[in-house]
């Protein structure tokens, strides 16, 4: 028996038997190869330390069946993937989390294992994926869009911050320098189209069709021999991953620029705005940000 | 004169006067500084032993001329750019073939060699090319597909083995990471107007238009200094070629997964669908590949 | 006050206040974060020994700015960005340009730091950027083009030498190898939507939109936090920037091969096609430079 595992009438999201009792997303195990979890915290799915440590106890389980070919990552909610990061007013809870066994930052070493995990990591985006939220779905394997509701974007340079979970390191890796400096610099929202066009996606597919597509290659994939999958993947991952020490400056800077004041100041603003919460600010956060600058 | 030459005389296929006489494919020597190699061995093109033999001795002649600037490699038969690799039920030969001049096994050898080779090589592909045949085409330096008919792709997956002679360190490369996963874990065909958004060729032309292009590229690269052309594409290389070091492991693994059980069961099924002629199993091969899995 | 400043009522080109007195470029510092800067070298702004010392200078202030955030790059002329370098009949002016402070040739040297520099540049292009035109626009962090005017070209290989600043180190680091190869051999012009779909450029825009689209994303970048600017494109520099020593050796092949007798003959027969004038030849000169071959 797989260590992610359902009874044998699993056939949805919740009806699954698990030890863990994550709340944060749900599992649909489809099959031994197959599994689905829907990210399911409302109202925007923010990503916060319980996701974290939620998310991290499940990259374990990913990384140790060896049943599984793949795991498709969508969301129950059509309008937001995964917000972004969110302390929820405790930092410190945050900050706290202990290194996971990269000796990383839990948030940066959970990314980290899926991407070497040796399962294929679909990521289906449905509306918004930003900051953190965008991190995540570069860390997949793969990233499927719906071409009229996905928007993506690393916002975090609009808020006076470096974005610090990765994408600097992964986006011009993905995209080349020119379309991965516009990304993190500019700040702003990219739909499924033009996220296909730059390859911030592997494509952009009509959201009629995403769940069929994506559900045709996780199936397909579910078929195919485990150890091929891993040892093929493996093969990619020497040649496309950052090394680990590319990932913990940007992190560091991150948090010393949480604290400054022009920064603080953007925050309270956007928190006026309507920050966390299923608002007209958080649907057009890409927009919107620069409503948070001093000057605004 | 030119170590690969033809007669005044030569105005198409096998009027061309050789010391070799090959066999899988033909040449036409436009012109000092022009070359066409056409794929032609029935009944799909499969690339064997004696085609990795013909093509090392093709190659070592394109690396000795002084003149050559361009060679162009077509097809032939236009449903078959190159189906695969076939063992023709003789494994043995192929382990058998002595390793090249780099001292890598004769396939990575030649493939390596054109790659680096001072003369511009351009894969105009019709039809099919997948597995080793895709790899062919990802060791040329540009890649022009039939919009219409081309179908590329990496399938080896899907039977249960890595694919071994460099696209995991060639694609990735190519098109990023994430599309670089796709089309070597999924193992599908991507059609011409989907490689050339995926950056898998760099564009896909019009059937009709498809040889009047190419012509014209090659005969104007034919017409430029040849210095200049080995010169640029050598700094392009040191910036681009994977390190030799990257290729031999994954053949390595190729040909420790080819003697598995899963793998020769599958192998068994595909032949008996099929394998290596002109059936509706190779036109169909990226769709119809999962049939050869166990729970088929 | 910053060190690139303008009078309060500067309101377009020509209206700064300017210790440096330009004569290739004009200057529309439009706020303390926020400058264009205007090619304007009729009839075609060539790039000359005088354009390399005035931009050296310039990029000098750029680094030393701390209020700056970024920097726009145009064209007075719509026909041509920056036509490519030209001699104008001294070379011996282009060869004793004294290096700049990286050690490399001034050219080098420029098109390096403002690469490093930290403040967004962007080039938003109208007509041809050719040569080294072509090589500012790709040191650049990013690249709009005009759908309808913008031509893109490395036309070096097709007159007999290596393009030499830069292009072979960033181009397939920007599009891969295989457009790289195209981009670089076959030496022809690339319009805007074809620069587009490659990657040569960020996007095409339509031209009638250009300036605004450009406008808004610099006045957005113009609002942002200096340093989180700064420090993530510094991450971003150190995962896609060519290593220094990449660049001299392709700039000492360039001038070891402008005085072999093809080239030399190949620059006479272009001068009477109307190099370096508002000519047929400028304006087709991907296509033309095929003209200037023995052969011909």
């Amino acid at each position: 028996m797989s260590p992610i595992d359902a009874s044998p009438s699993n056939n949805g999201r919740g009806s699954a038997t698990w030890s863990q009792s994550w709340t944060h997303f749900s599992i649909d195990r489809r099959g031994p190869a197959y599994c689905r979890v829907t990210f399911d915290h409302p109202p925007i799915n923010t990503i916060t330390a319980t996701t974290v440590v939620e998310l991290a106890e499940l990259v374990g389980l990913i990384e140790a069946d060896p049943d599984l070919n793949v795991v498709v990552f969508d969301s129950a909610n059509p309008a937001f993937y995964l917000a972004h990061y969110d302390t929820e007013n405790d930092p410190g809870r945050t900050a706290a989390l202990p290194p996971g066994p990269t000796g990383m930052h839990a948030w940066l070493d959970l990314l980290v294992r899926i991407s070497r995990a040796p399962v294929a990591s679909i990521a289906s985006i449905r509306g918004r994926a930003r900051g953190a939220g965008s991190e995540f779905a570069l860390a997949c394997d793969m990233r499927f869009a719906s071409r009229e509701t996905a928007l993506l974007g690393q916002f975090e340079v609009g808020t006076g911050v470096v974005p610090g979970g990765g994408p600097t390191a992964r986006l011009p890796r993905l995209v080349g320098r020119g379309r991965a400096l516009e990304i993190l610099l500019v700040a702003d929202d990219f739909d499924g189209p033009r996220a296909e066009q730059y390859g911030y996606v592997n494509r952009a597919i009509p959201d009629a069709q995403l769940d069929d597509e994506v559900d045709q290659i996780a199936a397909r994939l579910a078929r195919f021999d485990h150890d091929a999958i891993a040892r093929t993947k493996a093969y990619v991952n020497d040649v496309t991953l950052p090394a680990d020490s590319e990932f913990p400056p940007a992190l560091a800077d991150f948090f010393g620029m949480l604290g400054l004041p022009r920064q603080r100041e953007q925050s309270a603003r956007l928190q006026e705005l309507g920050w966390g919460t299923d608002s007209d600010l958080e649907r057009s956060l890409g927009r919107r940000v620069v409503e948070s600058t001093p000057d605004a």
